[in-house]
């Protein structure tokens, strides 16, 4: 049964844009076959606690003597990585907030990204190798190169250091820019813009949910 | 009076760099005169909650009629903004977690960069402008300009962008390199550049604190 993890992290529950994508996705890819399943954690809905020690950024036979984690944030953690290392497929909705990720996307991280876990650190581990990920960014502005904001994005380039570069995953990205165009009077010019980047993000989620289920 | 706001958000409580780096900050602030006074905020011992609506990245004219928000959030945003428009100098404590700032830090920056507050949007509001805030950017790693990892760094860039180019603050970063030479194996011959990296935060933290005091 291929399975897909969907993480929504948008504080927004009327008018996100990177929900309304990813469940796209999800949709998409629950219509392959009548076993196509999906496990939908929601970041914002039902927030992970803040991680509650630096210990738990590393594996429990790297820790110090004195770095102790209580059991129920270790059961919380292997639960989160359990969830991801079994999924087949995993789609992430990152919307930029004040150009980063939200707060919550950055909590999953830190349970996640675990050296002599989920990254190599004595050994090869790396259960999430390979998998593929689809990130959908959705952003205020524009940060490609050569507009006026290019470098200011550390949402993407940091889920392509941690979910490619560092756990291995074979990363997909999906961009819709301009989102702020319809809520800025001065950004107006740029609504169409906005439509087509949706339009586009919109086409490309339906084909990765087809071509990755 | 005088007024140091000191925040940290290390989940260390044990050997945290960035911890000591700006407790010495505190210290040396406090020792100016008797009326030098130091709120102290730890972001990880009373962590804030995740921002519970996109509202609040709004002043309240800025919302839809859909955007609400809780009393109680609206009075959590309004004492944390006030706290750093009232301090005189700002020091944060900013360990890099997988390539960006914790969560906890993540979330505060999510409840005091709002535009038509602390940013301008429809006037010329920017209470904090010229601010001093020197951040301690505590890092495993090194990410300087012809170092391997140049470039993976979206923590200080990130705080440079909120920081300086969105709320207007005057920063200064103080950096403390390669915390993770004396854990990691095969990084030990890097020990005594990380011991002289801290040696230079020391004195620059001190140096400044004598400065904006």
């Amino acid at each position: 049964m291929p399975q897909l993890l969907h993480l929504d992290s948008s504080a927004d529950l009327n008018n996100s844009v990177s929900r309304a994508v990813t469940a796209h996705f999800s949709d998409v890819w629950h219509e392959q076959s009548p076993d196509h399943s999906v496990i939908h954690r929601d970041l914002h809905r039902d927030p992970l606690p803040h991680l509650p020690t630096s210990a738990m950024h590393w594996a429990p036979h790297l820790r110090t003597p004195d770095e102790v984690v209580a059991p129920d944030a270790e059961a919380l953690q292997k639960t989160l990585i359990d969830e991801v290392v079994s999924a087949d497929v995993v789609v992430i909705g990152a919307p930029m907030y004040n150009w980063s990720v939200p707060s919550t996307l950055k909590a999953w991280i830190d349970y996640v990204h675990v050296p002599g876990v989920t990254v190599p650190f004595d050994g090869p581990t790396r259960p999430l190798e390979g998998k593929p990920v689809v990130v959908v960014s959705s952003r205020g502005n524009e940060y490609g190169a050569g507009t006026p904001d290019f470098g200011t994005d550390h949402a993407v380039p940091l889920l392509q250091q941690v979910l490619g570069t560092a756990l291995g995953m074979d990363l997909f990205v999906v961009l819709v820019d301009l989102t702020l165009s319809t809520r800025v009077p001065g950004m107006a010019p740029l609504v169409p813009r906005s439509r087509d980047s949706l339009d586009a993000a919109w086409v490309a989620v339906a084909d990765l949910a087809a071509r990755l289920g």
